[in-house]
């Protein structure tokens, strides 16, 4: 009976487009950064959905929101589900939305279906996860331990109030110890907010590891001088090398194949006059790859360059690595069942690595941990044009129920990878 | 008798020190803003040491101060010389002073040595060459007639005061109409602010012109995406674009041989954060050469490579001239006249190019004019630091002395070259 089980794919999107609602932007996205009357409302809204249901709500110390389905064994370990239901200040539908009412909707179908399941399931909605207030993930981030509680309390608001004040003020500090019970696993479904899947016409992404990430600051320094009298082949302008290194850093990631990536996002010229060469610049590098050992290379290649640069432009460089991130493994039996389920439901499916950063990321740290993705028109997230097409939906939906019955009806307990 | 005379070198030196404790800096530069009331203090020292030497000074209205040593007669047109007394906010002790306080020594030197000249001889000081307020040169362009003097009194300073308020706040809103009088021509010394004659130990450059500029704007527009997803193939990274236009502009410069300048300054990407792909880039591009057809090849040659760029990174780009400015060449009369000055003296001197803007570009249009430059150490300029050796004061000192002599001592008058 399990394997017919199909989640409600009308439903699901009902749902996305209800909570799209709250938050909602004239270009059809939302605004519904954490910690906000936004936020709050959403989580009201899903609150109120789980109550419906009868799901039990839970609210930890840190406001991440926990709707449990009872299992038929009590004492087993809960399987975990969820993503995040707030958004970037300009941003779209259905980053973090996707995976949390997927989730919601993988319970609801389990009980028009009537199925019990050996273990408890559990939907999660993180707080935090944009980071539109101080840092990314937090909620999930406080949860594993990572970080300590009274840290994540003290942060600042841009308006200098703490985030301890902030989730009282939209009532949503609660009682719960963070992470009080063992968990068996944790899922979640999120879009790629890449080109990947839609290109290959994939709706299902098994991701096979976080990519590992570096960041740098450099500070290139010459000489600012007039731009009128002074000859070119005196010139020491920090601009024309830090516009080498924005070519050198693109051409170190690609060549580390399919998975590197490399990015110069930020990037300040000072003086900053038109008719002054400029004597300082300040950029950032942002360095990702699946593989530690390619992620390495591009290390190393990176220092060569920017002192190849620096020497032949005379310039002093400054390199400075503020991140350092190693690549995150997902659990292998996980990803085992999130592909078997879409084999036997038809979907095509590949194997990819997630670029960006997600809740999963601080789980797979401490239980079994497996993410999916769908994928979004033109791999566009972060904006309000955000868009994911209603078969995609109740695709990633399917595949979900699928996998986490097959993890919820498992009295095995997973091992930790090593 | 003319042929022996010589500045003070002492004197002028002293001179530049006195004028230099005003707005002196700590580390060892000026503080000496158009309007502010360190440039009412040099105002009055300059015009202390004019009225001791019994020099009638005049103010007129837009602030531009003259000091006049009659000539034997009274009805020939003058012969004016000078600069300005007004500094960059963190600008060096020579750079203008230099020029005002050589014409006041050759005065000096004349009352010293009781030698007539057949022309009058006034000494300038024009008001705000540096643009710290509003823009660069607005006195000698007030004076040419080339700008309107109510649209120069209503320009907005900082505070949002008028110009017209801040000279009658400084007390140099002068009565005298602008440009009375017919001119014989106009003198102006200035350090070069380029390493050139320092590299070739020459005391003295003769300036044949002043080189052609052409200002752009240059907005690129890709997408901006997420750094970790998107794959290096499939991106629109304006900054990627932006950095080979850097690159480029460098390249086009060169190609015109040792007169070429190119340079980007300014450079901003948006939305500037370390993990997003900047989607648009503005920067600014300044184009110079002595030669009129080479600017125009530069500006050609530009034209083609921001669209090739574009095209191949799928960017859109939007280039906008916003300053055009021919070549300006100096009356070769006057530059034989310092040429022979040189020779005569036993001093080095070549002739080049000014790739900054000098007051002297303004007069250079309506009556005849020329340039001269002194060393500056390595080329520095509007920099604290700015430097430059009592031997190459001396030298431009007594070349100026003996080219006035020259030009003050002939009746016949100068043609405007065609």
């Amino acid at each position: 009976m399990s394997a017919n089980a199909r989640i409600n794919a009308t439903r699901l999107w009902q749902s996305l487009m209800d909570m799209a609602k709250i938050g909602a932007t004239a270009k059809g996205g939302v605004h519904r950064i954490a910690f906000s009357d936004e936020d709050r409302q959403a989580r009201d809204l899903f609150r109120s959905w789980c109550d419906e249901a009868g799901y039990t709500v839970r609210v930890d110390k840190f406001g991440n929101m926990f709707a449990r389905r009872p299992g038929r064994d009590p004492d087993l370990p809960a399987v975990l589900v969820g993503s995040h239901l707030d958004s970037q200040p300009t941003g779209g539908k259905f980053d973090g939305a996707y995976g949390v009412l997927s989730a919601l909707e993988v319970l609801r179908s389990l009980d028009d279906m009537g199925q019990e399941t050996l273990r408890p399931v559990e939907v999660v909605n993180w707080t935090n996860e944009e980071g539109a207030i101080f840092k990314p993930m937090i909620g999930s981030e406080v949860f594993t331990g990572a970080l300590p509680l009274d840290k994540a309390y003290a942060m600042p608001d841009p308006q200098g109030r703490t985030l301890e004040e902030d989730l009282r003020a939209i009532g949503y500090a609660g009682d719960m110890e963070l992470n009080p019970d063992p968990l068996h696993c944790y899922f979640e479904v999120h879009i790629e907010q890449g080109p990947i899947l839609e290109r290959e016409a994939a709706p299902i992404g098994i991701v096979s590891a976080g990519a590992g990430i570096r960041w740098y600051t450099l500070t290139l320094t010459g000489f600012d001088s007039h731009a009128g009298p002074t000859p070119m082949d005196v010139r020491r302008d920090a601009l024309v090398g830090a516009a080498e290194v924005v070519l050198e850093v693109r051409k170190i990631a690609l060549a580390q194949g399919e998975d590197g990536r490399g990015t110069v996002g930020c990037l300040t010229p000072y003086p900053a006059s038109p008719n002054v060469i400029p004597g300082r610049v300040e950029l950032t590098i942002d360095f990702r790859h699946a593989s530690d050992e390619a992620l390495t290379a591009m290390h190393e290649a990176l220092g060569t360059a920017v002192a190849e640069i620096a020497r032949r432009h005379d310039l002093s460089a400054d390199l400075q690595q503020t991140v350092h991130s190693p690549r995150i493994p997902f659990h292998p039996t996980l990803q085992g069942m999130i592909r078997d389920a879409a084999k036997e439901l038809g979907y095509a499916h590949r194997d990819l690595v997630s670029g960006a950063g997600h809740d999963a990321f601080h789980l797979a740290k401490v239980i079994p941990t497996a993410l999916m993705f769908i994928p979004c028109e033109n791999g566009v997230s972060h904006n309000e044009s955000e868009n994911i097409t209603q078969e995609d939906s109740e695709a990633g939906g399917n595949v979900l129920l699928q996998a986490v019955l097959r993890a919820a009806n498992d009295p095995a307990p997973l091992k930790m990878p090593a």
